[in-house]
């Protein structure tokens, strides 16, 4: 054991920003659709991340969808507030990746939300699902691996149910 | 058996609306984070349809906040197209419901997305969750009643994963 060698991985940092007005609801807190706008924004800086761009998601008619989302709501975010969001890629396939969003309150430890996402790659002249590009895979291979040991939070692969007792 | 009598209940038709300019993508689509804001007017209908209207919220020191969701994306939909959403009231306890919602395109029988819900009645005051008041409780046990024998979705209940094989 090398115990100079770096650790194998921190989730990555991939974006950042500030509660917006129209995000809020009646109460003054982040309505529930805008943290998913949030996390949107950070799966497109993840897509920037792996060689899928906008401007090559163009040119190759390729695009990734998100198939299913499980959010978990932690805490409540007014106006103003910074966030920032870390993700965790989990496991892929030939076409599709399960990952691992997680939003923090400003730049301390506090965790608002998290969101579990299945993304496939979609060919989109021909509208159905697609190998992701070599390059493409490639990427989201060395992160499914640099991120192997990372710990997977209880949420992770969680259905929702109620909870027995209070 | 008396066959003449009506079936046990259909899931709530709660909410309409119409696909905003405001909430595409780039390519045109609805974006992931503006079906879960429609998919929450309908819970706010829900709301309404069990005595809690904002009213009542805002008088009573009461709300119910979104725990957790669990979205499927089944298919695009596009500026103008019109929605609706169905609620099916899946289980409760004395302060937490869970709820299923489809969205349909039109007034066909397509669904272009589903999202299963867990809500939480939450004194505002003390920041806790709270007991739903009689009456609340007793709709939520009505529907849930009604909604028994009503087919459950295969998306209820299931967490996300890579699906084996293609």
């Amino acid at each position: 054991v090398d115990e100079t060698a770096s650790p194998a991985g921190a989730p990555l940092s991939l974006y950042r920003t500030r509660v917006r007005p129209e995000w809020l609801d009646y109460n003054g807190h982040m309505s529930e659709a805008f943290y998913v706008l949030v996390f949107g924004y950070t799966t497109d800086a993840l897509l920037d991340e792996i060689g899928m761009d906008a401007a090559r998601r163009e040119l190759s008619h390729t695009s990734v969808y998100t198939l299913e989302g499980h959010i978990c709501y932690l805490a409540e975010v007014r106006a103003d507030e910074h966030l920032r969001v870390t993700t965790q890629v989990l496991d892929l396939d030939h076409k599709r990746a399960r990952i691992f969003h997680e939003m923090f309150r400003g730049e301390g430890d506090e965790r608002v939300a998290t969101e579990e996402l299945l993304l496939c790659n979609v060919d989109t002249r021909a509208s159905r699902s697609a190998p992701f590009a070599e390059d493409v895979a490639g990427a989201l291979r060395s992160f499914r691996d640099a991120h192997r040991d990372l710990p997977v939070d209880e949420r992770v692969g969680r259905a929702i149910r109620l909870p027995e007792g209070r």
